[in-house]
């Protein structure tokens, strides 16, 4: 079995042995400079390691899971117009470093690339799957998109809500990366099912870990400021659920609140452990990796493939960063 | 033979039929806004009526043709954020109605709509096919939007560089319309070609009588104010043709000068008529429409289908609006 690092080494080599038009290079640069920008290659690295654990070839995936990994950058590079964010990865968003409706068209593009990438594939019956669970999960994940940017302006999200909206923002394209793998390597339905049942797993616990490092965790190795959430007033899993379970006027009045930022941050953790939110998170995070394992281990795949998946979900709830 | 109303007619009621998820509603309704908000429905006619020539039925390829209607629609609402347009046929622009992250994810969520509509085929060779024709289509499609961009700020634009850029931000749709008609109806890779170059020759035959229209049309008739091209420095045939052409310095100093906008279009349609633009632009889109014709005269169709495909290249070069 590969390592993760392997895997992500062969996705980034891929990427940056891709060839664009010469022209406009108005359109094709952002697109260029958006995917040599870094990042995990998480949704890739699944797509390869699930074929691998099958028992094929990375080559029978490796176009589906470079589509994956350009969808991936699609959405954050739109995200990022929306959310009107400056920077990504450290270096400036597309928005930032060009204008707007370069970053609206070579988003645009890099959806049809990423189709493109998904389709490319010589079994016609296969492709036509493989399309299919694409574009399904696409959907699913503009519609997360949505309610993420309804919850900002509402004050009457529920966990189960939020539960939803970042299955759909985050977990689908996880799961169905790891189901392409499967897909690919001719497995059945059974099996397919229950890779996209681990990636979805592993895709909540990743995203609420996620929120739990923006309160908890160590500026120096998260790499973002400590406390994002909490000023930005960003409907996380802990201020949902301390909305919810507060039952002094502290988490209402700090909401929206002029009080200064340190200030802020430190009476919003002071509510959170109040209420036993951080261990109530990590109890949660806990509850998914646990699930996520439980799948793998009644997977019939080599022992080594199985260490794979399980110690990833495990890392997705240590990480640090 | 259908006429073309009779097949916008189709195409308007299954636009009307559309069901679409009730939640997230921020999702949904721009875009049953932007579908259900009319327009000449040229493309998807197109492909229906090539469909019929061919002697198959319209459901053959009604989907695709939906397909490409909603992806027409999808860079309709994305170019006009990207040119920040107020109204679309005679409403406000999704991004003025609803906001500019509405208007992004929106049509994000129409090209994959389009793409599943596209996909939306039994046989899975034809499926690859239109799939295949549909994306390599849309590619060409942001690259000539790219190039439309990067005119605005280029003084030194010739008229080939013009015609590529028109090419492939209008004809190629109308060309990939006619095609996908004759692909779902199974015909051989030569007459499939045959009808794509028949849209190519009538998109831009298209394309280039708009151009005419907004600066010599009826505005009663045309719709839009006559000679905003010219006010707004809109590289079109007529004005690269007379910076390439006119001698004097008038055409130059027009262009970004702060004389009044009456005067400015008098003054520059007096250089158009010095230079006899208006007689060699209808004389190109005559030669567009002969070309158009003579393909479908070569065909081995029914007369009555002919004369469907001949009248409608007839119209688009003497359309008053």
């Amino acid at each position: 079995m590969y390592t993760v690092s392997q895997l992500s080494d062969i996705i980034n080599s891929k990427i940056s042995e891709m060839k664009y038009p010469e022209a406009p290079a108005g359109l094709y640069a952002p697109i260029q400079y958006t995917l040599e920008g870094g990042g995990k290659r998480l949704r890739p690295v699944l797509a390869l390691a699930v074929c691998s654990a099958l028992g094929c070839r990375l080559d029978k995936v490796i176009n589906q899971a470079l589509g994956i990994e350009i969808f991936h950058n699609f959405t954050l590079l739109h995200d990022d117009v929306m959310d009107n964010a400056d920077t990504r990865r450290g270096r400036p968003t597309v928005h930032r470093r060009w204008d707007i409706p370069t970053a609206i068209l070579s988003g645009d593009a890099m959806l049809t690339m990423a189709t493109q990438y998904i389709a490319d594939v010589d079994d016609d019956k296969l492709k036509s799957e493989a399309i299919a669970l694409f574009n399904k999960t696409a959907m699913e994940i503009y519609e997360g998109q949505q309610y993420d940017m309804d919850f900002e302006s509402r004050t009457d999200v529920n966990v189960n809500e939020y539960m939803n909206m970042i299955r759909l923002k985050t977990s689908v394209l996880i799961g169905c990366a790891c189901e392409m793998g499967a897909l690919m390597a001719g497995a059945s339905e059974n099996i397919r099912k229950s890779f996209y049942r681990y990636g979805e797993k592993l895709g909540l616990a990743f995203q609420l870990q996620d929120d739990y490092l923006d309160t908890y965790g160590d500026p120096l190795k998260f790499g973002k400021q400590i406390g994002g959430d909490i000023l930005n007033d960003k409907k996380t899993w802990l201020l949902i659920s301390a909305i919810e379970q507060d039952e002094t006027d502290e988490t209402r009045s700090l909401i929206g609140s002029g009080v200064l930022p340190e200030t802020k941050i430190k009476r919003m953790k002071a509510v959170y452990g109040r209420l036993n939110l951080s261990t109530k998170c990590h109890e949660l995070i806990e509850k998914f990796v646990n699930e996520a394992i439980s799948i793998v281990e009644h997977l019939v795949i080599d022992d080594d493939a199985k260490s794979f998946f399980i110690n990833l979900a495990r890392k997705s709830a240590t990480r640090d960063h």
